[in-house]
């Protein structure tokens, strides 16, 4: 028997008209790149806009896009910073029909040009602080039939168009395309570390339900009253589905542009009135470090943050407490991947315990809870299911109805599998799942240090010596041993000022909290830890970087 | 181009899934009928159990009636009161493939068995206080063929099941069969006051977006930490879909079962700590009574209540400012029909606008803004869409992914229309839509005063006259009148202990606020206003009443 309800598919455009309709006044900031200071260094300055704004040329650009020959269907790539004008993209791209690619500005121009031929786009939007690259995509993307310049240049650059003036000269979309929930909407190639990276299209249902599930407080608690700040890219996973989120719900935007700054990002905060704000943890760790300055200087932020999202990688404790003891603010872990959209755990404290009890603090550092139709599971190594004890590791699995089931042009079909009939997302990593459905991520897949047939968990011995007062990052690796196979090295950063720790006081440090055959045999102390496009930790090249040491047994004990 | 997400649809199964893993501890608190004190009136006993023992108890319902010959898309019917069992009929029968029909108990029970039979109901699932009506129904119904009583009978009835027995006969179901989000999954007749039931069922895909979209702050606020208490029923429009909200995200549930007086929930709502409840301004009305008195006599009650969800029928301006001067409480407005889940606004202040301003409370006093997903507009009388200026008032119609689109069997189909190809529901209301979105309902088309050609709300002036401090109810009516074709006549319930103000000083009292052609020409005195099986004003029966009177020019002037 069929219910009664109407047929009303999921469409972004539904997010694109409420704010034309309700939200027109609501403000959007964004900085934007000023000039350059004596050193150099670019100088932030607020633009000011608003949804009715945005909502009127995100339909011009809809338009601008039809009249450019631009097919339902079609991608439409940006290479671009958060601001207004990439929201326009967001909205007005799948709005007639086609597909918002977004390219990470951070990746080779080698990388740039293959993707955007795989993801075959027809039409370019590049910020102006980007354009040294439009030669090398003219010459080798030959998909590209229209390349269309975010924000003023210089000088203007052949075969190029300005964008404010592109979209100004067509009239406002006034009717949107036929379309059904499943077409595609957006795109989002993953930084795959091993072979050519992979895409996945996100479909307006996708994005509708993302936007749904992401809103209540258990999840980022996004509503009218809020002033959203997302530092993290709107090339990563589309901001984690903030601007739409913050769209649907009519929450005032703040994009920092060009600007991860500590001091930058602190006083936008601050003059913007960010209520919510969300980035990985290296962005935090220099936010920290100003606001400490801050308050030591007897010139503390007022900040009305009612939390911080971290996501991107773990947020140590350390971290998640130095926030909540120096300055009552709350880091809130959320986990997901670019085939997950990304949102698939928020770690909100359950009922009964306190955020700032030690059960609050362990259980923030973990990845969290499902969020409503995510699924997790565990996979052992002979495929079964494993409990959800708190203690099993396994391969963690993902389903549901924004998880990817396949890769663009199908590659990449060993990430997905079919259990009991049901799609199933591997996700790479190594997790466990406890009674109350906490997950917690132990390691990459790829990055596992197996000792004496056992696992060792790099992202908790991590976290743990982040905590110790002479260490700003570590990263533990697998390092190859003749006797157990594999056995861990902590690379280290350590803090401004700070000299290394001796082997023993580190080994004291973490035996409290780890069995004996845990302990990292060897510690290096390290200038920078390399980092990928993304922000994470590019372990892989630390294992070749130590691996000759290491054999040559020269490796700090 | 379709994207590549996983095709995984929107089922019930998953709200029972994660009540199960998520949230087993979690309690669920419902208020059964302990035996009767001197007075014959019922006494409350607080019944405790989880989510856990609900699912456990859903799933072996689900075999029982699959067992019991139910088949996927059959309707199961309950007559019962908000309770955990009612709960585990929520989850348990959409889980085995059945169609949950919630049967309104106040009807008569002729419409009753109407319902039963118009349905074809298989099962029916009838709380124990009910079970006079047992011989009727198994007299009238030939549908039923398995009755089963919740909560232990005095006696046994010949024919009948206990329904903890036969529940706890049967093994937790182990499998889901396959479904598609778009079957029905529950069923509820609307209350039509003209003509015969008609009947909404909702889908699988209705119910879940109905609870991601209820969740945000800006709706109803539910989440892990909250204790919620809805006093509307769940047999009408599902307790405002609350009972899957709270499972989906976790919240704590307390049911007042057969118990709606100030004095019994004012106690409950302190000793669960309840922070949302929701119900009818009658409720409220009880409700804000109990808390004043207390007040006075020194023992206030202390109640953590973040929001009072009120809905069914529009909550005077008053009665929202004296919960918030006299007791710091928030009343928030919510609109809907069956037709609509009901979700359809919620009036939530906008950002720059305090609660407990001037215009705060003159917007909290509407109906408030479309929730995502929900499109309104306004028809005038030639069918051509009307301007969202707050003024123009039209008929109500709305769209969305949990709006019906039929009625089962096809009756009604005047209800629905199609506009540019998109498919509408009319809704019978005449309303106003303001440049921010704010819908206000001005009265129910067959209810509409025309004067003159002109329309006049009776519903602000109902508002208008309950801020009297001498009336407690209103219902303003038209009355034929043979020069301005109608003219509004008011019925007035008076406060207890007071007595009928005189004609000019309501007159005075409503003259700032109203045009003077809005005035109401007489005012009426009566003991109570006839409210029909949703607790509704039964206006058609008013206008019967007064139109003899009238006709007469006996009316009071």
């Amino acid at each position: 028997m069929k219910s009664t309800m109407m047929d009303v598919p999921l469409l972004i455009p539904e997010i694109l008209e409420r704010t034309r309709h309700f939200f027109a006044e609501r403000e959007i900031v964004s900085l934007l790149v000023a000039g350059r200071d004596e050193q150099g260094q670019p100088v932030p300055q607020a633009h000011r806009t608003t949804y009715g704004q945005v909502a009127d040329r995100a339909l011009r650009l809809a338009s601008a896009l039809t009249a450019a020959g631009v097919q339902p269907g079609e991608r439409v790539a940006t290479l671009a910073v958060n601001s207004f004008r990439h929201l326009e993209a967001y909205l007005g791209i799948p709005s007639m029909g086609g597909v918002l690619h977004t390219v990470n500005i951070r990746l080779h121009p080698d990388q740039v040009c293959w993707i955007i031929n795989d993801a075959e786009d027809k039409v370019l939007l590049i910020e102006n602080l980007f354009a040294a690259l439009i030669p090398t995509i003219q010459a080798g993307c030959p998909s590209i039939e229209k390349i269309v310049v975010l924000g003023p240049l210089p000088q203007p650059i052949p075969g190029v168009d300005d964008y404010d003036a592109w979209i100004m000269s067509h009239q406002p979309q006034e009717r949107y395309p036929e379309m059904q929930e499943t077409d595609a909407a957006g795109m989002c190639y993953t930084s795959g570390t091993t072979g050519n990276p992979k895409a996945v299209t996100y479909s307006h249902r996708s994005t509708l339900l993302h936007s749904l599930a992401s809103a209540p407080k258990d999840a980022l608690n996004v509503g009218q009253e809020d002033s959203v700040l997302p530092i993290v890219p709107m090339f990563h996973v589309n901001a984690w589905g903030l601007p739409y989120t913050c769209a649907l719900y009519g929450a005032k935007m703040v994009f920092a542009g060009a600007f991860s700054d500590g001091p930058t990002l602190a006083k936008l905060m601050q003059d913007e009135g960010v209520t919510i704000t969300a980035g990985v943890p290296t962005i935090w760790m220099g936010l920290l470090a100003e606001l400490d300055r801050a308050q030591q200087a007897g010139e503390p932020y007022h900040l009305p943050l009612e939390r911080l999202v971290v996501g991107g990688s773990a947020a140590p404790e350390a971290l998640i407490r130095a926030f909540w003891e120096r300055h009552q603010l709350k880091l809130v872990q959320a986990w997901g991947m670019t085939e997950t959209h990304p949102l698939g755990t928020t770690s909100t404290t359950p009922p009964g315990v306190a955020f700032d009890s030690d059960e609050g603090f362990e259980l923030a550092a973990k990845q969290g809870v499902a969020v409503p139709l995510v699924q997790l599971e565990l996979l052992g190594d002979n495929g079964d299911k494993l409990p959800h004890d708190g203690k099993s590791m396994g391969r963690l699995i993902a389903r549901g109805p924004w998880v990817a089931g396949s890769y663009y042009k199908n590659t990449g079909q060993s990430n997905f599998l079919e259990i009991d009939g049901q799609e199933w997302f591997d996700t790479g990593d190594i997790a466990t799942l406890d009674a109350r459905g906490f997950m917690h991520i132990q390691d990459r897949a790829k990055d596992l240090i197996k000792s004496g047939g056992e696992w060792i968990s790099s992202v908790d011995l991590e976290n743990a010596l982040m905590a110790h007062p002479a260490v700003s990052q570590a990263a533990v690796i697998a390092m190859p041993d003749p006797k157990w196979d594999e056995r861990p090295l902590a690379v280290l950063v350590l803090r401004e000022g700070q000299s290394a720790p001796p082997h023993d006081e580190l080994t004291d440090f973490l035996a409290p909290k780890f069995a004996k055959w845990w302990l990292p045999d060897a510690y290096e102390v390290v200038e920078a830890i390399p980092i990928g496009a993304t922000g994470k930790f590019l372990k892989r090249e630390l294992r070749e970087q130590f691996k000759e040491k290491v054999a040559a047994g020269t490796a700090t004990r």
